[in-house]
């Protein structure tokens, strides 16, 4: 676990202001490896092929990324920086089209440029670096406030699980479901962590286990099958998750399994808590059952991570990346501004 | 998938009487090897390895072992003879001293020779490969009967959920929690049948989807987190799993994640059926409480069929080998002889 530390952004500037630093999290957490990118193509690919990944984290990184592709712009000419702007930003937001924080930080970039027409080329360059920072600086402050919150629904010495990877790697800094974690932890909270594996892609073993390892706290991983083994015995205290989309009547998309976890808790009334930035909350969407889940490749489930297949030839596979929680099963929502509790009502 | 189908034995003996005749497990789904193991010691590694696993299959393999050994055991004299057969049969015991089976079936050989003062050795040798073939057959008799009986509470085209391997794989023929699924397909009832992987050591995604698959049932493999999403879209219409053992009060040990499903399934009404051999109803265990839960190693998940180890150094690891699944969520214990529902009690 060398190179990596809690007190280490997840993505930033270089301090050269030249190149967009990352952890490859593809490596992980085999090894850690820390790259700068400088190129824009260098940049899409990160996405695309997940060495930056978790929503708020892509947004940060598409955010300094098209900084970065600007600052290269070679024009004095406001209308011809504009033009090569957008086709730069068109160009980043093909890499993955279903992160809402990507298109959300890239037309907030886009705004500097063009809600302000006085302004030098220069002195927009300038402008997006300032806005670029100031999206990564905000994402850090509000998955701190979603730890503060959520800490004062916790107790020293409880055990909490959390489910696939809302961690520091998937933000700049603290993560959303790890925030409570990293917070008590510093003020000696002495909490025990269980982290679920998380199939198909084992971001809880991968990431989390990882993470929070490295930041020194007691961390158990456990297959997601064990979860009402660990309840039943009383082991669990609260259930901290993070999420993709909360529609309005508080039913969440998040990584498949979480609405498992989510019935075993109530089961035996462990409170569950979903960590939720404002900017996830969709009031448009009316419930769950409106937001389509994204089917992944069964190889995914029969074949990824293995050497040697694992499932018969030609063997059908249902793998889902999300499920819906209904709200009924949330004991709250807790955002950088508050904790929410049933029932909810985001019209 | 050649050499395996659904009208072949799991354990059985060789034509010539001379060989326990298995397929290796431990090679499937990559390759369906069948061995035939004449040695008393081959037959106890093919236990200690799993190349036989399932409670009731080990206990078929360990009846013809040692009908196998006996008959080499060369001597007219019965005290020598029986003096020799203990040693054998406590040498094969000690090859999984945690089946219940296993014992079970071995006890019963040696009450052969021990209730039996007049035969000679040549008698009793004739007289142990008659009551190996009898366990053999019983226990697929067993297996037939709790698929009918299963198969009574079934509608042609349901959705049916299992989880682990309580299959064909575990027993000599039908399985436990598979004998309806074979039984409607054979009478066309068009089931599709879903497998949790089961996790860590894949059971579900390496042998049950193999064998139901082969015997060209429609199978879906599923990860062992996605049951709540399976049943929240009304795709499962009931569960049947198989079980190690059922308490006086009807608490359930079974695979680790079963209670998970139960729980799951109780959430979204699908009825919840445990496929169980009167052999396994243990009285003199009050509840699921009173069952000790093995626990088994960890790098069963951080390692076990990885190529790459996915998981970090040194992270702890909760790797419970059971759960205990409470009476409540129980729709019904099917047994050989009968359907029984709530409230149990087997005292």
């Amino acid at each position: 676990m060398d190179g990596y530390s809690l007190n280490m952004e997840t993505v930033s500037l270089n301090e050269e202001g030249t190149a967009l630093r990352i952890i490859d999290q593809t490596l992980l957490p085999y090894e850690t490896r820390i790259i700068e990118l400088k190129e824009t193509e260098d940049i899409w690919e990160a996405i695309y092929l997940l060495k930056v990944r978790g929503a708020p984290a892509i947004g940060v990184a598409a955010a300094i990324g098209i900084y970065l592709a600007a600052s290269r712009i070679d024009t004095d000419g406001r209308d011809e920086f504009l033009r090569q702007f957008i086709k730069k930003k068109d160009y980043l937001n093909s890499a993955r089209p279903t992160a809402v924080n990507l298109s959300w930080a890239l037309e907030r970039m886009e705004r500097v440029v063009t809600s302000d027409p006085d302004s030098t080329v220069d002195e927009l360059k300038s402008l997006l670096k300032e806005e670029a920072l100031k999206i990564k600086d905000e994402d850090t402050q509000v998955c701190r406030r979603i730890g503060e919150n959520a800490l004062s629904l916790l107790k020293p010495g409880y055990g909490l699980l959390t489910h696939c990877n809302a961690g520091q790697l998937a933000t700049t800094r603290y993560g959303t479901a790890t925030s409570a974690m990293y917070l008590g932890h510093e003020r000696g909270y002495g909490f025990r962590i269980y982290c679920d594996e998380t199939r198909p892609l084992l971001q809880g073993a991968r990431l989390t286990a990882y993470e929070l390892k490295s930041a020194g706290m007691d961390v158990t991983l456990s297959c997601d099958n064990m979860v009402a083994s660990l309840m039943r015995q009383g082991m669990i205290n609260a259930v901290l998750v993070g999420c993709d989309r909360v529609a309005a009547n508080g039913d969440v998309a998040n990584k498949i399994g979480t609405s498992v976890v989510a019935t075993v808790a109530a089961r035996y009334n462990v409170p569950f808590y979903v960590c939720a930035p404002t900017s996830t909350i969709d009031p448009s969407t009316p419930t769950g059952n409106d937001i389509v889940i994204e089917q992944r490749p069964g190889e995914e489930v029969t074949e990824m991570w293995y050497e040697k297949r694992m499932a018969p030839d030609g063997v059908k596979v249902y793998n889902p990346a999300f499920d819906i929680t209904d709200n009924e099963l949330v004991s709250a929502i807790i955002t950088e501004r508050e904790i929410i509790r049933a029932p909810y009502d985001f019209r």
